[in-house]
């Protein structure tokens, strides 16, 4: 039974996210569907790196697949590509794992991104993709407040009540803050994540850019470990997985 | 009668192009539509710096707006962005136009971008917002050819059949071919262009991509000054119109 690593780009719009679920179409249906397709309906299985919620895009996403019968990888990702259609899930590149790999294990670093459109007028092109805020942010004092999440934290602050996680502990290797015109992008990168905690540092740092909070009061809500001190969650839309590194590039 | 000029941006993936047409919703109309529901129904009416086709979208479209009653027009831009939803349309700045000036005749310069997608995999994020290209393209030799085609030429051969032009004579002043990773990006500035020659030109340039044409018959398809010798019209989709130059700056 052969076992693929699956590098993966999706629209988060449409789907209900990451996991199967039976109130609508997940992206791992859409893509276990489309792999039993190719062996005549016996079932396969996935390990992803990074659950995402409903309505979060991905850039650089990894699968682990194993089917039941063998592929040359090109071929397989060829043939996912045409019975993925018409869903907006892409398979951008196909190899076979090294052994003993583990999509989501093994994964040393994670990264996101998450935009911000930060203007008047909304979104057009990129409606489902941003968070719109109108209020001018100082993307500075954002930046400030993000550097002292940085480093190794109890992060109870920004975790969801459902994160079924059993330690809060986490490190978080990077948090910047950029302002690009009139978008702003905030890159995230860690081992590992708690469930909303992208969203839930994003949605605390828009508070500062829109000077609710101090940047120094962003320290006093991680130390506090207590999810009803810190900001509101950050809408889905504007969240990307950009990818995850492992001790050895795959693609 | 107070006059404005409008920045428009907008995803062109669901009207029938810029203009009103009897078989469809057009840009026009979605904005014309809003305006008049500012205006208690009565008409308003509108000239665009440049007529978008079916799927082209706008990053900013430039449009002069007459209307029967006065507004502030930062209010003005509030109200439409109201009344345009749920299209795919945003008004990103609105300002009284200056006396005299015609958001058509006025411009000095158009700007256009074009994105091909070039890579295996099809695109999940960038879905009608690219032509997807398989074959790797040489964006080298097609900036080479393209520099060929920039100065005051009769574009006969980039012309679309059902142009309108009285004279098939331009002066295209920029033409530059770039490649971001998998992603080639075209940018076209004149003071005006014939109908479809941003993409007939960029549908000649990736047949010099692909290495169909050698970079120095772009220079004879171009004396030729006969549509049937160039390469095939480019997909709407791809084509953004990027913005619009007047003596004076307006937004």
């Amino acid at each position: 039974m052969p076992t693929f690593a699956l590098l993966l780009e999706y629209d988060g719009t449409p789907f209900v996210g990451w996991q199967r679920q039976k109130d609508g179409l997940s992206v791992q249906e859409a893509l276990e569907q489309a792999a039993e397709r190719l062996c005549a309906g016996r079932p396969v299985s996935t390990i992803v790196a990074g659950r995402t919620d409903a309505g979060v895009h991905a850039e650089g996403q990894v699968v682990q697949l194993s089917l039941p019968a063998d592929f040359p990888p090109e071929k397989l990702r060829t043939a996912l590509n045409y019975h993925l259609k018409p869903h907006p899930v892409a398979v951008l590149a196909a190899v076979l794992a090294p052994e003993g790999w583990n999509a989501r294990f093994s994964a040393l670093a994670r990264a996101y991104r998450y935009v911000i459109l930060n203007r008047q007028a909304p979104p057009a092109l990129l409606s489902g993709r941003v968070w719109h805020v109108r209020q001018m942010l100082d993307a500075a004092a954002m930046d400030k407040a993000a550097k002292l999440l940085v480093g190794r934290h109890d992060f109870s602050s920004f975790r969801a009540a459902e994160c079924q996680a059993k330690n809060p502990l986490r490190t978080l290797d990077r948090l910047d803050v950029r302002r690009f015109g009139e978008r702003i992008e905030i890159f995230a990168e860690a081992r590992s994540f708690l469930h909303h905690q992208v969203r839930n540092m994003v949605g605390t740092l828009k508070l500062v850019g829109e000077g609710k909070l101090k940047v120094a009061e962003v320290a006093r809500i991680l130390a506090a470990r207590d999810r009803r001190v810190a900001g509101p969650t950050a809408p889905a839309e504007g969240l990307y997985f950009v990818g995850v590194r492992y001790p050895t590039a795959l693609f």
